[in-house]
């Protein structure tokens, strides 16, 4: 008999939970481009204007007219008067005849009646004449007006994590300021009789918690802020209070320990005493996880996580981060390079339950290999070792040498 | 006639500036685990006492003696007297004898006596007897002292950017702060008669100061903080004025824009004023890239960077990336899942410059396809578009449909 009556797949655990629940972004802030990045986009952003607002040389050299370069070569080159000189960030006023050059820097506003440059390097300069030594194309070395955005354009979507050439982008149409999704608040109260923050001195079978700050980086790592609660020993009431106090101050609530069903329920209790519609899932065959819990209370998301921070770190990366990363406002699919394919360096037998193994990655003969880690899901030390997660599906077995997905711990 | 008469390659000009300039992390600072997330650790911690420091039960179940369970099955369960009960965070004193079982919660301290726990799930209670259904085997479900870190072991070493599970770790040995490194403060200068900065109204040919957005974004990305010194115009005595101030603010300084050998050697002299030994490289046989400056001045190092942010991005990843993580104290291999691998979607021709080509990834039936983005480097949008850069090396082709390696932005 196992105490977990109704163990759920972790693919029905999820089609429960979502049933119950759909985490929706939070609300928007405006906030400076310098503290933009990392942040998630709540705009559409469009170009007010056409990016480059005009025609623009790419190079150093000498604006001309394609016709007049037709004939040059090395041997030949092309003589033409060199008429007046293109001035940084001023406009090319001076209008560009047949047989004349204009110098033009790189950036430079291309004048009127030009239609390629000639770089600096193909020509010769004597005498108020400049010498082409190649016949220029059209266009040539020019960026057109709104050749990079059309006034308009969609420059940013929504729901996407601003990196440094988006902040690039969004001031280069113009805009000091940018929406941001706000990051969603997520307590964690951890729960044990056996825990003791870092710093006490530990006595007898104490433990210092490493749940908080486990969680906290995981919290930020997918667009959170993490709500730190304290410890709570194994009362019910006091965790009901704790509980209650976190639910009121966040936007999602974790409480990890103690939710393994047996004699210490007051996890589980604390949970439901939240609110309705109340615990959703308690029971997933993953493991580690076994007795996780997924719950609402008044419109929040509730988490029960195992008090095992190994444990808590694979549920919380399966169950917990998307839907951080929902409030959070992220949209779209996970970013290139968050999984690597590997071989496997050794056989992983079927399990009853989806099975979550922790990898060391290394490269032997440009052949990525994934060793699991020594250690139960009690050895914190094992996911520090650890460069990735592979999962195992429930029942299945992988032999040696088989082709795996490794998900990179912390992409 | 080119205008860099000496174009090093890059593997050239990184081991001309290693030469001349050697980075160093700048000095530590303590502080708190719940700000260390994504830190630079700068001692090597080891544990100072056993983790765990007693044997722990990993499940909840029945301290008991093997050989007392030796004879156990479903059909004949083996009764033992439930003598007591293990108390979380209490050391267990109560010892255990033959024939008797004691109730022992997940992570509870194992009885002396006893070198096995039976899971709840496979034992029968009634009347103060416990049946055991299974036989035990010696040092199930026990994580013993020590098995995690044992007192001494090195639990993590300094030049790791701090991940979750290891500020979980730091707390697991009784860590309330850490020492990190400081973070190199970068100054970013960009210069350009043509720069605005963004919220301004352009006019003429003016364009919005993109490089200090994107500059500042890519350095804390790298460990570094962002010093933005703002926009000079193509002056030389105000870009000295602005380089020497940000040079003694900073820990290394940028500049941006202005590098192109010609007339505008505004940068170049700038840097060249800044102090001894002065430039190192100037021009590097890199597309887009090739009017980079790599300087020291008085200890520091000075970059000269192009204007056109693309090619600034580029040059930021290859040449300063490396020189800000140093001076972060970030040491060891890249990580993994910084690159893919893909097949290349169109050929690729040779280049006489190592060619650092923007391409967007896209999966399609199980293959990683790296397809090169349009757009010169004048082009931001294209780097916004990419999710990664390919380099193809000088002279090579690279074929329709062969597998590359490319490096994702942001990773």
């Amino acid at each position: 008999m196992t105490a977990f009556a109704h163990l759920l797949t972790p693919a029905d655990a999820r089609a429960a939970f979502a049933k119950a629940y759909t985490p929706r972004p939070l609300g928007t802030e405006r906030i400076g481009l310098l503290e933009a990045f990392g942040r998630v986009l709540a705009e559409e952003v469009r170009a007010g204007s056409d990016l480059p607002a005009f025609d623009r040389s790419t190079v150093d050299g000498y604006a001309v007219r394609v016709e007049d370069t037709s004939e040059a070569s090395t041997g030949a080159p092309v003589p033409l008067a060199v008429v007046g000189e293109v001035l940084m960030g001023h406009p090319a006023t001076l209008p560009l005849a047949g047989g004349q050059a204009i110098r033009i820097p790189t950036g430079g506003a291309l004048p009127p009646g030009a239609d390629a440059v000639v770089m600096q390097e193909h020509t010769v300069r004597q005498d108020g004449m400049v010498y082409v030594e190649r016949p220029a194309s059209p266009g040539e070395n020019i960026v057109h007006r709104g050749e990079d955005l059309r006034a308009g354009d969609v420059v940013l979507r929504p729901g996407r994590r601003l990196q440094p050439q988006d902040v690039g982008l969004l001031a280069g149409v113009g805009r000091v300021e940018v929406e941001v999704f706000v990051r969603p608040r997520v307590a964690v109260i951890v729960t044990g009789d056996e825990l003791l923050p870092p710093g006490q001195a530990a006595s007898g079978a104490q433990i210092y918690d490493m749940n908080t700050y486990t969680l906290a980086g995981l919290i930020e790592a997918s667009g959170g802020r993490p709500v730190p609660c304290g410890i709570v020993g194994d009362n019910v009431q006091l965790v009901i209070e704790r509980a209650r106090s976190a639910h009121r101050r966040a936007d999602a609530v974790i409480l990890a320990g103690g939710s393994a069903v047996g004699e210490r329920d007051v996890v589980t209790d604390a949970i439901a005493a939240l609110g309705d519609p109340g615990i959703v899932v308690h029971g997933i065959a993953i493991r580690p996880g076994k007795p996780t819990i997924l719950a609402v209370a008044k419109g929040k998301p509730v988490f029960g996580l195992p008090g095992n921070v190994v444990s808590a770190m694979v549920v919380y990366d399966q169950f917990v981060r998307p839907v951080v990363e929902a409030l959070a406002g992220l949209s779209g699919a996970p970013r290139a390079g968050s999984t690597v394919r590997a071989r496997l360096a050794r056989a992983l037998h079927a399990a009853q339950r989806e099975d979550h193994v922790r990898v060391a990655l290394e490269e032997r003969q440009g052949v990525l290999w994934a060793t699991p880690v020594p250690g139960g899901s009690a050895i914190m030390t094992s996911m520090v070792r650890a460069d990735g997660i592979l999962v195992v599906p429930i029942g299945a077995a992988l032999a040696e040498g088989s082709e795996v997905e490794v998900r990179l711990i912390g992409a």
